[in-house]
């Protein structure tokens, strides 16, 4: 029930009405005896500054999470982007400080970490070959060195977009072996796509499993399907998963967290 | 349930927490099957600029509701205010048009005539004494010459400003007997205490109810106590009254029609 007291997050959008935060996040919120709301925000491009100066200016709004196509944009609305963020390129969340100043940072990874960690995989050593280095690649393989893996591969379509993410990565975590170029199925641990490849039917596989060990843990970002014919392919060779919503999921109560909203509580 | 194709109301005021609106419309929607919500938006008037672009900006948003202290301000962001807000002075409500314009209007008068209406009292051809010509007694003089009573007594403390106010009334509504003074309980159809007068314990009453004739309806625009000294008094002497939670229910109504959202199913 929402009264006068009610806090405010919002997730802002273009398109916003598919968006699922607003439920998931009022659901866990009312479960874990939180008296907030997750409010969908339509804002297209030529208005977000518009709107993020006026829920900024809301003294009961504690956050705004972006989804596309405000992930690059947002950044500019915070007062200090945390490290996350910074090494992405792209948020997806600000919160307000009690001092008053905005954090921003990026938790596309984090809930693929939070993913993997909810099914008992500890990325910590884990050798990790990721395919595609756009948004959603990049905050993954970010997220994962943070976790400690010992080694990522990353592979893309475009080669120089994948040298790029590769180089930066090996600067600022240079106890990782980070390397662009192809996955090698006989060593990585993890195998990811990060592509949305899988998305639409008749996709052809992001990456042939014929060589796939059964020990191998494969990720996917794409939500719907919850089980793309990758996801599928891997558990036919007996591999453990991390769909899409296990990595939205995680994500949800990483937000939380992040918002002073701790959301121990899973319906 | 808010899910991402939720459409938002929204009620600004500073403070905003006691406000019953956000729960009264959520209520109601629901009961309605509307598929939308009124937030409470926290904003000090140094914000309402920023807060009021930020809210007009959001594509799924569809109506502003103004309380204290920003019913003076808000007429400033609209495109256009409707007759009841210019005859005030002041709107509380503002909607977003098919075109896009954003109309504003005065609704607290328009909810005391609604609760008149829901006792079964038709205010037509009604002699009325109202007491206090601030903010809400000029709101519900207004709506009374609207809905066609036949005469109309005005008294305020500040007799100028009850002169200001029965001066603007008879320019704009040369059929009714409009004067300023002090309530005539021997013909008063409807008497109207329309002051803060009876919100604090030890209050007087604001008119001496001794000439009261029972036939006489009783209206006061105080919410808590709901049952004011002055409405407890009259009931006393057989007066049927109309409370400032009818006006208030009154109004929730006629906010939900304005704004697109008929409520015509209450709890």
């Amino acid at each position: 029930m929402i009264t006068g007291s009610t806090h405010l997050l919002a997730i802002v959008g273009d398109p916003i009405d598919k968006a699922r935060s607003p439920e998931s996040f009022c659901r866990l919120f009312e479960l874990n005896g939180h008296d907030a709301i997750m409010i969908p925000v339509h804002v297209t491009s030529a208005n977000l500054a518009a709107v993020m100066t006026g829920l900024k200016a809301m003294r009961n709004l504690d956050g705004i999470v972006a989804t596309m196509p405000h992930k690059v944009a947002m950044a500019a609305f915070a007062d200090e982007v945390l490290e996350t963020g910074r090494l992405v390129g792209a948020v997806n969340a600000l919160r307000r400080c009690p001092d008053g100043r905005w954090e921003a940072d990026m938790f596309d990874g984090r809930g693929f970490v939070a993913g993997l960690r909810a099914h008992g995989h500890d990325p910590v050593d884990a050798r990790v070959a990721l395919i595609g280095a756009g948004g959603a690649g990049s905050a993954i393989a970010v997220s994962l060195c943070q976790a400690g893996i010992a080694a990522l591969s990353v592979h893309d379509l475009d080669a120089a977009k994948a040298a790029r993410l590769a180089a930066t990565l090996r600067t600022t975590f240079p106890k990782v072996d980070v390397r662009a170029g192809a996955p090698d199925l006989a060593t990585a641990s993890i195998l990811i796509n990060a592509t949305p490849i899988g998305m639409q039917p008749g996709d052809p596989l992001p990456w042939d499993l014929a060589a796939l060990r059964p020990g191998t843990i494969v990720g996917d970002v794409t939500t719907k399907p919850e089980v793309t014919p990758f996801v599928a392919a891997a558990r036919a060779k007996g591999a453990a998963t991390v769909t899409g919503r296990d990595m939205y999921e995680g994500q949800v109560r990483e937000l939380g967290a992040f918002f002073g909203y701790p959301l121990e509580k899973a319906a």
